[in-house]
């Protein structure tokens, strides 16, 4: 956590990638509008968010792909989002500090309890679109948004853009969080994500950028310059280009959910 | 139970209600559409449905209604209907059974969690408008939802509409269930609810048939005779008439929620 | 018309099609969802029905819808439905005449007049999923929706299914019909579609049944005997196979818009 | 118009209205929740805004406004906002230009063909909420609401905060626009509104303020200073001190729609 802290000291720093998890999302459909595709992610994936109804997602939707995750035996978070279907969750808001605990709440909770009528788990909660994106840059609405999670129940881990807001999030609310980076975002030379060039497509590149960063936990930022990535878990977006990629970095090492990683350090297994 | 089964039986039979819960709902507005009025029944009520979010209701809306249920020690249950908040749930659906199953289980978990993280519970669930009326003559329906609850929790309640469909249900899917009365209703002699005569708004007799329920445990029915009924629970609907009736009901009678009234029947308190 | 009144008699007759239109429906999307195969038919069809924003589309699908219409120089529906976005309008609901003649008259207002903003016209409407079967049975129900569009312009033609309903409706409202067919319905000896057997997705079934149409003006029905038909338009849905159906169609005859076949009929051109 | 754009040569300057239009809204509902507290503000008023049944309103809700619009002979405008009804249009969003001009049309669309099915006509075009202030600001943003408007119908003008942004869209754009100002708004020296200031809801100075404006044409600023105001429409929103309010503006002077004030300027009447 601390490179992430003071990442110009760890220019240099360099460490093969031994535990990562690979994440995506689910349930992203509704009603007739049904997202197929997502479904050939899961067999290579160790984790999904699935979308809890607002942003994207209805009852059916969500039911189905607990049964999915169940029957690949994927950790399940939940990816909450602003109420804002026809934007899908992706055009910014702005809510009091009291609105946004109960739509964070009502949305963890949702699938908190659903998924045990299923017999799995919520595991995380991971923001969606806008709501990550502020939440990435404005410690106090991250706050926010971690102390929601909490009232929900103490063992939810709280899912963001890796980055010195989401590390202090942690510090200050005292809530368990997973750094998440995106092999086709643009990293500035802090680690931010600059959200107004376009995501990274070029194929070759993005290969190279799954080498390094196994290799090396290294990513190259917007600045050409290289940046030490202390990434618990790598989230593949739900296009045809992010499968393939998905499928080249499972072939390189066997993902494991974060908390499995947790356990794995430990020494237990 | 065996009262409501063979009720032609028992309409000689006649008992001083003792135990009897008081409800109404609450978290019934949504956005800038605020419902203040529905407060009001707070001070009489022993026990509240809250709207899950889906025919009305809205993470603020639920919000506040958990704390002033809270702040009135009052019995929480979720409301739950069909997702047509135009149609306030009132108009009837089919959903296939997969789908229903979903749709209640969305709502419940909702409230479920929800409830948790301001440190109430929910304690049973009631359908709501379309799905209340449907349930009380479809034992099929009935069923799919008393499982889809019993999912959920094993220790949640179903309230319906009193009656014959509602005690099957209870007895072929194993589920605590509440008998619900409405004052306001048409009673047939077989004491389902007769949807086509619009609800009695004579307050005077409203009155009288208050009186005669917690006197004798008796309703007059559309046949003008009577029917002993065995009512765990009263529910009065949002309105002034309902609430003046209610104001009289709790003047003669303490309301106690369903489940402490199990408590002091057994004999423990 | 009067074939589809009393078909029974004119079983025996037989017709070349002449003047046939070839509809499909466009801006089915919403939001993120969207439906660019449906842009496929464009090419083979001569009317598009434009979904009105309440069951699917929304302002943008809409206005792309409009301006891909006007590219192709195809004539311009408006096609309306119940406000059930999640059940995609397929959802029976039981709505007051009032509430209904404000539904349609909303949709189809809302069409009229964004068709006119990018130069082209409203010419029909024609219901989608539960309207259109429930109008196909019900003849208050058929006469409540014909009147209302009657209200939004005298101009507007009245799309249903081919039948009785629909003939009697044109007589009764004085509204102009199109009787529409399709060739994946499975119809009863009296025209009118038994919903209750899956469409057939036979192709070879599916190229004869249109071979037999477009020569003889037949259709075989449920009990294995043949109807005169007298079909205005054909209605191809959205998927693979009928794609490959329309084209098959399009390789035989050259669809004409209803109102231009009137004309022609007329002898005008 | 000048008068506002230098509006501070103008501060000595003085003249009693004589023609001024008092404007409300109208079909802010939706579903089960009425506001039938609109109504009475419709002895009163000249012209209402409808909503356009995104932000507020509903089919039926529109309907039964457009006949009471009618009943009192009021002119009447669509009221179009974002399309967030939980939000109730309130929150800002940022749209693409085409996204923007897709939402302005489809709602003007909506109400335009939808007044002419019951008689009446649309006149003019109001933005609601977030969209009015973000116009009130933002010329481009204004310009294209404009435009978008003007594509609906050249007839139609364009209502907004009176100010310098909405004189010069009238210039850019060629559009006829209405100057609107509110008793109850804090206006800046420049005759912005501060929307940071909580409306004004002081009785006595409210109506200090109305006498002010009807003698002098004259409004006090938030420095204390005054202000020459050339406004066409004073618009008073849906609350108890407002309709008063509007009661003690009626009393003193007959308000006059724009179009006919416009008309008495000529000399026609």
């Amino acid at each position: 956590m601390q490179g992430l802290v003071e990442n110009n000291k760890y220019i240099n720093k360099s460490k093969r990638v031994t535990n990562i998890d690979f994440n995506c999302d689910l349930a992203q459909g509704f009603g007739i509008y049904k997202n197929e595709q997502e479904y050939d992610f899961l067999e290579y994936v160790s984790s999904v968010n699935i979308s809890a109804g607002l942003h994207a997602g209805d009852p059916m939707t969500i039911k189905e792909a607990f049964l999915k995750a169940k029957e690949h035996n994927v950790v399940i978070g939940a990816n909450i989002g602003y109420n804002d279907r026809q934007g899908f969750g992706l055009r910014a808001m702005n809510l009091s500090e009291d609105e946004l605990e109960a739509l964070v709440i009502y949305q963890v909770s949702a699938l908190m309890s659903f998924a045990k009528a299923y017999g799995v788990e919520i595991e995380f909660v991971r923001t969606h679109g806008a709501m990550y994106r502020q939440a990435s840059e404005d410690f106090t609405l991250s706050c926010n948004i971690a102390r929601a999670i909490k009232k929900c129940s103490k063992w939810l881990s709280y899912v963001g853009a890796a980055g010195d807001v989401l590390t202090k999030t942690a510090e200050h609310v005292e809530i368990g969080v997973v750094q998440e980076f995106e092999l086709t975002k643009n990293y500035r030379t802090d680690l931010t994500i600059d959200y107004n060039i376009p995501d990274i497509s070029d194929a070759d590149y993005l290969s190279r950028r799954l080498h390094k960063f196994l290799q090396y936990s290294q990513i190259e930022n917007i600045a050409k310059g290289s940046n030490y990535i202390d990434a618990d878990t790598l989230h593949f977006s739900n296009d045809l280009a992010s499968l393939k990629l998905l499928r080249e970095a499972a072939a390189m090492i066997t993902p494991l959910p974060v908390n499995y990683s947790k356990v794995k350090n430990s020494g237990w297994v």
